[in-house]
């Protein structure tokens, strides 16, 4: 992917939202605006629809009825991994989705969900907020014509369901494994076959044995899924998506002719889904977790030269992207907040819990 | 304290609060209100000015102009701990304070900050946003006439500088140390002479030797109150506050009159202030971390058996207060929530955490 493909996509992006915005000024002008919000998810998905309903209901009511986002779930308006493109051809006002389902748009986006052996939910926040994120997310916007915040996080996700233990990195040569992204392409320098089915079919293809193991989300979502019907081995921690960022975009043009308030609206809509629906997620997971051992689920940890492998195959994986020059500038900030951000964490909340862990089970 | 005390004070405040209300109402018509907001904090304060500054400029630019949230400094309507009695009385609209200043009104108020061996930021926020901690904000608010929201947090707070290393809970005793509440009263039991000190005296009282160590904030904090200077031994983790909350009070009936709209900004701007304030501190701790290690400060970890005897002291100090219906009742939801959701989360991010800190450093 070169530099010229994004801006022959951005002019074209920029043409298409032009005339949108043209067509919606009158509106604007009455004061009442009905924004049409595409998402990648299926309609009451658990955790993921529920991050863009809060979004939206946090924007209606704030707004007093001066906007109203209207919600249309993957296939309704648009499939899923079309939303990118509905919103900067202007053809819906925003989506909410995962940005990494857009890093054939730009390699970058994956550093807004997540990369491996990346940061936490909480040093994506710290990042994002406070140490450059939000500004490298306007500068790719600018390429294609968005204005994109987070808004909600599913925390770091569980390693995932396998059909037998993992002892050693051989463990995973031809082995059928459901992993998409950045994560799966380092799992097939490993060897394994990865499998990049969408959601609706991976229960059928466990159980069927056509693939060996799935990775999904954590707990609360893998329970709703159902494996620990198929299988009981489950590995909790992942190297593959340590907490993985949701997205709330706009078109740029829409968004610039929105008030001030309006688009304070938006972004501290987005925010405040974000830590939402990660509130969400961990809690519900905590409470799945329980459920899922008390069922006979068998809990476990790969070993320490496994993630060893992980890692670098991740480093290949990473590295191969670096000739992209906003890639390696986002690399380089992200890689750099992440390591002054988790001294502390590790030394300060990281110690405390090993303690209270330790003391009170 | 009794039940019939509380009830009292809420009386009192419930009449003031009606007397503001009627004052208030034909501003409010007009569609434009101004609500003064008293901090426990002087102005400009790093973090915990800038959570009350935040959440207020939120709700200015959300409302159009329709809120004016206007900002008191400690000291300048009130001082720092009367901002509770002014909102209950209807003298300020609202306050932006450390709930544990108010562990005398109700010793329940410390589970919304922090307690001893409690819940980190991410533990509070489970509970707070999905697991009943919003709620029982909300019967401790009835009792007052508040309607409270968390709007910040420190994260895990340091053990603190000392003039010694502490090799054995022994060291406490006689030891003269700043900490205040509850994780002070356990030092107490330890046989510390526990000392609390206005923040303005305690670095001329640590440097002078009036005090032999005290604990403060975090990295960012501390190093701006400059104990650096004075010694280098720095106990990263400490058992008193692993995730101090911080609230944005209203008055009841104030807030009952405002429009759903207007509700709803001050919840959300409360809510994103919350999650911004946590990234500030630790996105500026990690920074300041590496400071104050090239500065030749040690970092330190207390002892296991140490940290035995605070719990042990953090059990007795708690059960004291176990009398009170409403502080067992808040304190058996704090423990079931923190108890399900730091599984997973030990589990997964933990786990991963301690992969990526043991292969990338």
């Amino acid at each position: 992917m070169d530099r010229r493909s994004f801006l022959r996509t951005s002019a074209l992006g920029g043409t298409a939202a032009a005339a949108a915005s043209t067509l919606a000024a009158p509106a604007y002008a009455t004061g009442n605006r009905t924004l049409t919000m595409v998402t990648a998810w299926g309609r009451g998905l658990a955790g993921v629809f529920d991050a863009a309903e809060r979004a939206a209901n946090s924007i209606n009511a704030m707004s007093d009825g001066s906007l109203t986002v209207e919600i249309k779930a993957a296939g309704e308006l648009v499939g899923a991994l079309e939303v990118f493109d509905a919103v900067t051809s202007g053809q819906a006002d925003m989506y909410h989705a995962a940005d990494y389902y857009f890093v054939g748009q730009h390699p970058a986006y994956a550093y807004f969900t997540a990369v491996p052996f990346g940061m936490t939910a909480q040093e994506l926040s710290n990042w994002y907020y406070h140490a450059g994120g939000m500004e490298l997310h306007d500068e790719l916007g600018e390429i294609f014509g968005l204005k994109s915040f987070l808004a909600g996080n599913t925390g770091a996700q569980a390693g995932g369901w396998f059909n037998k233990e993992i002892q050693t990195a051989e463990d995973f040569q031809g082995l059928k494994f459901r992993m998409p992204g950045l994560g799966g392409q380092a799992l097939s320098k490993l060897g394994a076959s990865v499998q990049n089915l969408p959601g609706s079919e991976v229960y059928q293809a466990l159980a069927s044995g056509a693939i060996d193991g799935t990775e999904w989300i954590g707990p609360w979502a893998d329970e709703k899924a159902g494996f620990q019907e198929i299988t009981k081995t489950y590995y909790t921690a992942g190297f593959h998506e340590p907490g993985a960022g949701l997205s709330l975009a706009t078109n740029r043009d829409v968004f610039d002719e929105l008030s001030p308030a309006h688009q304070k609206i938006i972004e501290i809509a987005s925010a405040e889904a974000n830590q939402w629906n990660l509130a969400q997620f961990l809690a519900n997971n905590g409470e799945a977790l329980v459920r899922l051992q008390a069922g006979g689920v068998k809990t476990l940890e790969f070993p320490d030269a496994v993630w060893d492998s992980m890692a670098t195959a991740t480093g290949e994986v990473l590295d191969q992207y670096m000739d992209d020059e906003l890639f390696a500038k986002v690399r380089a900030s992200v890689e750099s907040s992440m390591s002054a951000s988790s001294g502390w964490l590790t030394k300060s909340e990281g110690a405390y819990r090993a303690q209270r862990d330790r003391i009170m089970g």
